[in-house]
């Protein structure tokens, strides 16, 4: 992508008005614009990011079975009537009347609809066990929004549910989601540890938190150091490895990590103290097992193998999409600006030309980016004529992986600049050996 | 996919509270279910057709040149009363108070959000021109919905924008958008005829809807056979083209088409009698150039090259991306269920085990499967223990462009059989043979 044919408004100022680093550098890097009180228009580069982030999501929930589809923003009221919801949730839900006066409301999540269309077209035991997600936009009327896109009140959600036949069956589809989390953070380049957690008015006696760690996170945590060495993305585990799962659940279940709320004094007694962490973090995943609350109260039964009515078993699985662009620029920048682990970078390079108004600069870096986009690596190229300098403070805000500069300078000996963006480790070498670096 | 673990909920009658041929069948392939009036959740079968539409939408508006960003569902009613639609909106607009008791509604379209992002953050000629888009959800509280998703309430839109610094540039971005959409439909396997509009409520004075043909369409059509001779993916048309562009417009501006609002008796006199096409046609797609109405009502300004301040012309383009799962259906279907055009197919082959109880059926299937996926090719195993008739007529419904059916007898022989869906040509060859010619 030209940054002259982008739409990338770069603040030259830290705006004031936001709280937390996350917020100030989405809006100055121009990753998102409020557009009313905690509701936000997603820019070109914030847009990539979040894109990049749900495809990780999308690739490690089919990975571990589960089959996408979409259900709509808008729900009925009725729905929520039939499982005792609609009285029962507060003022964050926001409600609406269509119309006819009908009640509807913005979904912020679908234990009920999907449990109503499983109601209406799965009669069979054979058609179980089934998980099945989805990837969007939620609404939760938030009192005082706040942190930006952390605590908006327009939120891009991943949400799953599973239907099993018994507990033994929704214990697995808990497990499977578990292990597919801990691989979805991992590959973006963040760490989240898994905490035991108040399953709150979803319901249900099993929950997890997934919490990824920041000085500037929420709320105080507590974990044992083996959850900064674990490998989640070890190739032994298959998820037609039952024992396998079970016994990753039962390590995550027996090494100690809580947050505030739900810290043990005394089993956090018993950790070492060289292996103790405590710190701040952001929760960006909760994962729900709570049985039949919802089947039985609507009214979801298959029948059996042995031809008796089922009542299915069933857990739910979130993970804050949009979210996680916030936790993440907290987990990972400088004071230079965003550093985007490469996994969820807008793009791999940032292409610069020191002097826009150079004819030997630009050929070489349009030479450059056409062999660098022909290769299938993504590059912002800086274009414009604008003073280097500008340029190079936009790309440390800006945190793509890499930088690639040139100069008139350094064209002379026939070289370029390579910046590591996280190290900040720069290296001169021939055109030829930083294109060969970057599509290694 | 195999089958056994998707959620596929094919219905064995027609349903018969659908009043036309698409949303019968999407409703009995199981695409969507409806969750309230007008709204639809999409399963995995049509939220993969709806994915493929989208992804053809967005490559080539990429193409084009348009930048895609993401907008919020939920609007503040401020910005539609600055522009003055908030009264001028009919009840179609979905409105709703949030918890402070503050006007809001659900965007039908998204002019005044963009002209304001603009008027915030683009201050120089040099920032322009520009056209940005998204593909997001749209609501549009119809007073009585019907026809499934093809007159829903709840649709998803690919919106662009464009700003330009005069008439001149704005008529080329236009002109680009009217390309790329030819170019668009061309790709889906449809044929949208362009014609011109009047712009209703959303202003300006030059305006083209784009029509495809269907016998069950909403409106009669009248056009010159000319349209159904155009290739719009002709190579030599670049974007950078002025004058081809313009070329273009002229020519489809010079060949006559109508719908019955805009028809015109006297020059459709003049079309040769061997040329007049008249049938009936659904819209896909809508574009606008409406020059100042936005940027000037909401206070969008820019510095002139010359330093004066200019006032930037617009233009808005519609696809409704929703809507043509269903007019694709409505275009392409027989009397015994849908026919996907290849590029919209959510997956190109239905495998099918004519005995799901045959040992060395299943072998010869999961074989095949394993390298057919391996290859690239998007295949559906039914692979349930099911009567072979039963699962070739769900395939037939369904309408995967390639069938291929592992049967005993066939096995015996060293035979499968391939099947076209929309021809119904089939043919004998060996598995080395089919899996040669599917991944071709």
């Amino acid at each position: 992508m030209r940054l002259s044919r982008c739409f990338l408004p770069v603040l030259k100022e830290s705006p004031s008005d936001a709280q937390i680093v996350s917020h100030k550098l989405m809006l100055q890097a121009g990753l998102v614009r409020q557009t009313a009180a905690g509701i936000y228009a997603w820019l070109p580069i914030g847009w990539r990011v979040l894109q990049k982030i749900a495809q990780i999501v999308r690739e490690e929930q089919d990975r571990a079975g589960a089959v996408e589809m979409l259900m709509p923003t808008i729900q009925s009221a009725d729905l929520w009537r039939q499982s005792g919801r609609y009285d029962a949730y507060g003022p964050e839900m926001l409600r609406i009347k269509d119309r006819h006066d009908r009640d509807m409301l913005y979904g912020p999540t679908n234990e009920e609809m999907l449990t109503a269309i499983f109601r209406d077209d799965v009669k069979s035991y054979r058609d179980l066990p089934r998980t099945l997600y989805h990837i969007q936009w939620k609404f939760r009327d938030e009192v005082r929004p706040r942190f930006g896109v952390m605590r908006g009140r327009e939120f891009l959600m991943k949400d799953a549910y599973s239907f099993d036949l018994d507990e033994a069956g929704a214990r697995l589809s808990y497990y499977t989601q578990l292990l597919a989390y801990l691989r979805t953070f991992q590959r973006m380049g963040i760490r989240a540890v898994p905490m035991k957690a108040a399953s709150g008015p979803i319901g249900g006696d099993l929950s997890h938190e997934f919490i990824v760690l920041a000085p500037t996170g929420e709320s105080e945590v507590f974990y044992d150091a083996a959850f900064e060495e674990f490998d989640w993305a070890q190739a032994e585990l298959r998820y037609d490895d039952a024992n396998g799962l079970k016994a990753l659940f039962d390590k995550v279940s027996s090494t100690y990590s809580a947050t505030d709320e739900t810290h043990d004094q005394s089993r956090w007694a018993e950790v070492p103290a060289d292996r103790k962490r405590q710190g701040r973090g952001i929760e960006v995943g909760h994962i729900f097992y709570f049985g039949t609350k919802y089947s039985a109260s609507m009214g979801l039964k298959v029948s059996g193998q042995d031809g008796a009515m089922v009542t299915p078993e069933m857990g739910s699985y979130g993970i804050g999409v949009s979210r996680l662009v916030g936790a993440i620029i907290e987990a990972s920048h400088d004071d230079k600006g965003i550093v985007w682990p490469k996994a969820v970078a807008p793009w791999q390079v940032g292409l610069v030309t020191m002097r826009g108004d150079d004819p030997a600069s630009i050929a070489a870096a349009d030479d450059i980016y056409t062999k660098l986009t022909a290769a299938g690596v993504e590059v912002l190229y800086d274009d414009r004529d604008e003073r280097g300098g500008v340029k190079l403070g936009s790309m440390d805000l800006i945190g793509l992986p890499w930088q690639l500069i040139v100069g008139p300078r350094g064209l002379a000996n026939g070289v370029v600049e390579l910046k590591n963006r996280r190290t900040g480790e720069r290296s001169e070498l021939s055109i030829d050996s930083a294109i060969g670096r970057l599509t290694a």
